[in-house]
């Protein structure tokens, strides 16, 4: 019998919790449940066995003709040959057989179907003697009962099921992973596909959990969504802990005022941590009910995940009695600093590129509700408790969350975004499957940065020169002016204010958006987008400081569209392929150019040539591309400058 | 409308029908089927896209509080700071939220709940301003409408449900595998698990042939045992290409009394190919019907696996738009010699094994209904149709069963049968997954000859020196002076006389063999067994040609026992285990030493320590032989010789 304390932690170090989980479920015996099952071997494919597989009959289990062809005594053969043929009588000397038959009694030879000559209805001749047992397959000859068939731990292969069946082994026990109950809670929670109302939450991660602990090695079922009931969730918990090897809860594992998996959990059982000092996944709890191991997860997507893969992969492990599974791990040079707090141990998702040989990590979002940032990430990067941080240039090691071989066929990408950049990322994956597009989104000027620390293949710019009206050139002359490269076209797009369908505040242009009314929703500082805001505002003699909403900043052509289909803005300026996307109406400001920049020593790479070729001769490419709206592609695919 | 013509071709070249079947295969397009499905993302974990997968709304969908706190209007506390805190009004200027909590209408920040002093029921206090949208998750943060989430051609992982599912995608287009039905036929046909009489062939074949086509990425169904008349093949093969993309039919395919397929095949559709000269494998048909290919394969199962490799593997990489899967080989040196006949391109079995840096491959059993052979088998050697045999001593290129890494981990005993080694594989295999025990029963002459030829690690052998009475030992100074080695004792073990229960004959011993009624079944030449039968006999002054079955040889102690039990021998000298395990009577003749020789070079190799810890240390060991019968293990682990 378990006492039932609640050791409220609020912030221990990660490898102490890890240590404590570990040595209490040794010290409760909460991993020695039986892992066998039985399993007809028909379906057994694949499954390890879990103790030797012995015949159960011989195979062939009668004594068989091996040929078509009579069954014969030998001893009547004797002497037969070419000058003294022998004939044989049916019935008494001989009998037909077919290849499988059993040899009748008495019998104890086959000869041939090709070998014996027909001699009227009822008798056959023979021209050679045979020995005793020929072409006969005896009792046994493959098979003997009780023999060995496959040995404990062995992953049975098709072949090993026809001896099984042959030898009458109809069933096997076979090892079975431990099995996991995932417990959706929480009253806001709503299932895939029903109607989004304000303040529903999709009831999706039930179904990202279970698939990671599946692919650990575990067996996972989804219970129904509990509400954030403590008695709902009691029985929950007691419903998983009585069917299943370990329990996941997800969420309420906060100390928000509906959070009540700890203090349940508490109730029912020993809390042995609530909280650690890990970000994101703070609040996860690590409890033990009736014998059973029992977590609650974090409730953002991203949280639940990376506590799962620090606290739920080793539980698994440990049930299967393996080795903490060896994670793949690289080392790569980081390109922007990284900043931590102290005394917390930081997972920080990744995206790798190698750019010339040098293998880059840089961070990607950090928010813990930011699913796309994790489905993008390729490696986790660890920085320790303590450490303020890492700066840009140093070398880290990096858990693999993708093979390292597809992180070496990905083109990196960095600089503005466009719509197009996710149809060249379809093509170039539908024509070769390993080859993929990564792209960050950090703004015409941070693409042409990026390429100049050499930490992309491609940047992406629409940069106009507010002199010379031209495009991108005096900003490559400027920053890239050692580089050899060339600026190819992407396309031609237009830009313009984004309104919601009919207009209803009636906006003309950027001289409507300084009345105070109109709340606008900008883009960040070295955005192309943002420097033609800049330049219509001057242009108009238009004081920044007087656009309501100047200073929100977003980092993306869709996620300006987003705000002013959602409300949180009247405008802002963005492609005409947003604008479509949403269904929103579209105010024309400027047709602009935007190009890629391929540096010289990358005009080469594989990558890069799929690249082109996709924008190139691709007809898809073209037909979808004229269905985002607002492109013109007369110069796609052209050099528009060279150095 | 294709034509019916039967091709009937006796022995193709095996090049000639592959290259005939690609090209028809094409020209007729039968791999043109639409290989996609939809399934629900729930279940998609782990299958491949077969379009892009876009947002089909937005994540998250509303504007939510990121944090539990308050939603305020960002404008309300400008100005606030710890000398001037601002306060708030419920309802009025601030509204309580939690995490996930929509923003009600009119507000635009949220301010954690650390950072807000309550002052009455219906008041805060906050001490810093807050800019607009602050600590909002808002619309399309994560994922914007129509955004790309993952492209074609990807393998769907938990967090890329997790994506899809965020955003209303709760269905999706992947790739599915080719379907096949497998159809056995055979009027003798029972199933697995049900009383084998005399006759009857137990239908596991499809059970093999379809588990290896879903190892190569087909998905098969089993057609039930259909009977041996052309009317009920015609059914189930119009079923077959009716509802799947390609049918197998096994068998019917030689030339017997009772073979249909290739008649019933010409009817309904178009026969490419009837013979091809391969072994095993020769009677392959090869056809095209209702624009499905239709393979029908020999009925023995060795014979129809590895025609199955030959003509349905690279069917299925077709129709997944594959080049040829690459199949895994090696180079190895042949360990004796192979004779193959011209004109046919020989498939032989081999076991691999490295003894001392040298990949040894070793032709096992060459029967084609011989499963225990495939599923010992590490590797299939093709031999050239221009070819008649390989030397010893050759290299030869070997297409792999098993991952080489696991070839490396096997321990290679040759030499003389007892049924201690099916023990000893499974106590090795258990102890360690990798490591495996291959053993070849060829005698313990055999097991010397291979030691000094250097193909094995341990040998095996209880010759019994006639002149000195002595062991193994005075066998090892003659055909091993030169090489180092140690004499382990394995266990002692008692031969004897195995007769029916109750021992209907009455026979007592070697004397009463030479009655000319009681059939004997002897061992073959080289064994220590046969040794000790002819030992016997000329003790007693028997000439051997009077013992009744002495030219007829096995070459296992379980070979000789299922003889025995099978009625096809009265009686046969073997070990008393193989008595006790098949319920035989036994006449005690001798006890006998049953030595292991271990080469000094060997010695310290980890899986040879394996073997001796799992002999010398392992309780499991010594009950699991002591209830085998006959054994006596006191001397078993002792080193009885060294030089």
């Amino acid at each position: 019998i378990m006492g039932k304390r609640n050791i409220f932690v609020n912030n221990m170090e990660l490898s102490e919790a890890q240590e404590l989980w570990r040595n209490k479920l040794k010290a409760e015996n909460c991993l020695e449940c039986d892992l066998t099952e039985m399993v007809e071997v028909q379906y057994g494919l694949g499954r390890i066995t879990a103790e030797p597989v012995f015949a159960r009959c011989s195979s062939p289990a009668y004594n068989g003709s091996a040929m078509d062809g009579i069954a014969v005594r030998f001893e009547d053969t004797l002497g037969a040959s070419e000058v003294n043929p022998v004939t044989l009588k049916l019935h008494d000397e001989y009998v037909p057989v077919n290849t499988g038959n059993a040899i009748p009694p008495g019998f104890n030879a086959v000869i041939m179907i090709e070998e014996v000559q027909p001699r009227g209805d009822s008798h056959v001749e023979i021209i050679a003697a045979v020995g005793p047992y020929n072409h006969i397959r005896t009792i046994g000859e493959d098979i003997v009962v009780t023999e060995l068939l496959v040995a404990e731990g062995h992953v049975i292969r098709p072949i090993d099921q026809g001896a099984m069946l042959a030898t009458n082994v109809t069933s096997v026990k076979v090892r079975r992973p431990p099995t996991a109950l995932v417990i959706p809670t929480g009253s806001d929670l709503i299932m895939p596909g029903e109607p989004v109302k304000p303040g529903d939450i999709v009831e999706f991660n039930s179904v990202v959990l279970a698939g990671y602990m599946n692919e650990w090695g575990a067996q996972a079922d989804r219970y129904p969504a509990v509400n954030d009931e403590p008695d709902d969730i009691r029985a929950a918990i007691l419903h998983g802990v009585k069917n299943y090897d370990m329990v996941v809860i997800n969420a309420g594992a906060s100390a928000g005022s509906r959070d009540y998996t700890a203090q349940v959990l508490a109730e029912v059982g020993e809390v042995l941590v609530h909280g650690v000092a890990i970000k994101p996944g703070k609040p996860v709890i690590l409890a033990i009910v009736e014998g059973k191991p029992v977590i609650g997860l974090p409730g953002y997507p991203v949280s639940a995940v990376l506590t799962m893969r620090l606290f739920v992969r080793p539980l698994i492990s440990m049930f299967l009695g393996r080795e903490v599974e060896e994670v793949q791990t690289t080392t790569a040079t980081l390109s922007r600093p990284l900043v931590s707090r102290m005394g917390v141990t930081d997972f920080v998702r990744v995206k790798l590129g190698r750019v010339a040989g040098k293998l880059m990590a840089t961070p990607s979002g950090r928010g813990a509700g930011a699913v796309m940032s994790l489905v993008q990430a390729d490696g986790i990067l660890k920085v320790a408790s303590g450490s303020q941080g890492i700066g840009a240039g140093e070398k880290v090691e990096v858990e693999l969350l993708r093979d390292l071989h597809e992180v070496d066929n990905t083109l990196v990408f960095i600089g503005s975004h466009d719509n197009i950049l996710d149809v060249l990322a379809n093509l170039l994956h539908q024509r070769q499957p390993i080859c993929r597009l990564s792209s960050a989104h950090v703004g015409s000027m941070g693409g042409i940065l990026a390429l100049k620390r050499g930490e992309a293949h491609v940047a992406g710019c629409h940069l106009l020169d507010d002199e010379t009206g031209e495009y991108n050139v005096p900003f490559i002359k400027r920053l890239l002016g050692d580089t050899p490269l060339q600026l190819i076209n992407l396309a031609q797009r237009e830009q313009g204010l984004l309104v919601p369908k009919g207009n209803p505040k009636n906006i003309q242009g950027f001289k409507d958006l300084t009345d105070g009314e109109i709340s606008f929703i900008n883009r960040q500082r070295g955005a192309g987008t943002r420097l033609l805001t800049d330049m219509k505002l001057k242009e108009l003699g238009l004081d920044p400081e007087t656009v309501r909403g100047y200073e929100r900043e977003e980092y993306t052509h869709m996620n300006v569209a987003s705000a002013v289909a959602g409300g949180s803005a009247d405008t802002g300026l963005a492609i005409r392929a947003a604008a479509v996307a949403l269904d929103l109406d579209f105010i024309p400001v400027a047709k602009e150019r935007y190009d890629l920049i391929i540096p010289a020593i990358h005009a080469d790479d594989p990558k890069v040539l799929a690249l082109l070729a996709a924008i190139r001769t691709n007809k898809q490419f073209a037909t979808t591309v004229e269905n985002l709206g607002g492109y013109d592609l007369c110069d796609s695919g052209l050099v528009m400058y060279e150095q």
